[in-house]
């Protein structure tokens, strides 16, 4: 898919970001799988995946554009969304339409800043499409410095230098969508409609809303917090 | 569990009602059963489930009390929540710790008024707790003093003389808690942690969600349809 094709197709949309993992009651058993058919029985106009299989497997059974990410820990690095050129050759491979990658200020496994991940795909694969998942303005502006498609405000609140709010960094995708026009995809924390519904009226190009779908025990857990509190 | 420590287990909590229907797709393979982890997982205080077969596994797996139901359509009656002593028989039979059941002033497929059934099911099954899915403040009335112990909002919005609203029937919760107080089970259309507290804060004994943590379809349907509204 030619990359003007694909931004058309998820303009002004959702993405569902469908990921499980070990020891959640909701792991297992081709249970994203569903999650994912349900995103594209809703309207979706793309998801998001975790791990190469996952992707290829959600691509199959939907036909929907997928954003692979692979989320690999490594001792020594904070970095873990799609770490290494390890990960990006597994993710290209199983059919991903964007790659997503940890494009902060902090050091990659490898020892490397993780945003210097940009060039070297951009170099490898000249026609792959990079999400750079940021904490802060000034890493999405350079994100795109360097080459990457989108900028995702994935990890605001996710560095020990990062704004923390309880739902989505506004005042981030307000100003990265004025200086970067139709290259912000707002990601993170984003939890009711009105949240989705705000990004995009600050100019988002389109929306990720995972756990709020997908995960419906930290959704419970959310309602129960709400009936407790005093 | 006697009616009193039932009512102290589930005051000011979260229950979780888990159902899907051939044809959602996030029907079949264990998944509502997923769902029901996830909601002990997250804290609930019990669940709703679907057919007796769901309520005994639904039990067994999470060790929560359950409201049984048991949706049966018939021919001629629009009522289909347990709507005939054969669906009460076999949630009794499945260890059930509330029935719920239609309680509407319509008729059900035996002929009868639906909500004549509150006083065969006390005759029968005179320790049984009966939830009485009600869609006005007058048949909630009504269910109290046929000797319903419980009155749901569940139906308010599902017959064509009840009120329809987008959210939650404050106004009947509201009224219903005044000169009802301890007896009424918040549901239907909960979908914000918000609108949940509120019926707590109005007096709900406690607050039953469904579709907004166990349907993530309809959960994503919403978000495509608050991104799409001009």
């Amino acid at each position: 898919m030619k990359k003007e094709e694909l931004i058309r197709q998820i303009e002004g949309g959702l993405i569902v970001s469908c990921q499980s993992f070990e020891g959640e009651p909701i792991h297992g058993e081709g249970i994203m799988l569903k999650m994912a058919e349900s995103a594209k029985w809703a309207g979706a106009v793309g998801l998001r995946a975790n791990e190469p299989k996952n992707v290829k497997e959600m691509k199959e059974a939907t036909g929907l554009p997928v954003i692979g990410i692979w989320k690999q820990e490594f001792e020594g690095s904070d970095v873990y969304i799609t770490p290494t050129m390890n990960e990006v050759d597994a993710l290209m491979e199983a059919g991903s339409d964007i790659i997503a990658i940890d494009c902060t200020n902090r050091l990659a496994p490898t020892g490397e800043k993780a945003y210097d991940l940009v060039r070297k795909i951009k170099a490898k694969y000249p026609d792959a499409l990079i999400m750079a998942d940021c904490s802060t303005y000034e890493e999405g502006a350079n994100a795109i410095k360097l080459g990457a498609d989108f900028i995702g405000t994935t990890l605001c609140g996710y560095t020990d230098y990062s704004d923390q709010y309880d739902g989505p960094s506004f005042p981030m995708i307000e100003r990265l969508c004025r200086d970067f026009p139709g290259k912000v995809i707002a990601e993170g924390k984003i939890n009711t409609t009105d949240e989705a519904r705000r990004c995009i009226e600050l100019g988002a190009l389109c929306v990720v809303v995972g756990g709020a779908i997908t995960r419906p025990h930290l959704t419970a857990q959310r309602f129960v917090e709400a009936l407790q509190r005093k």
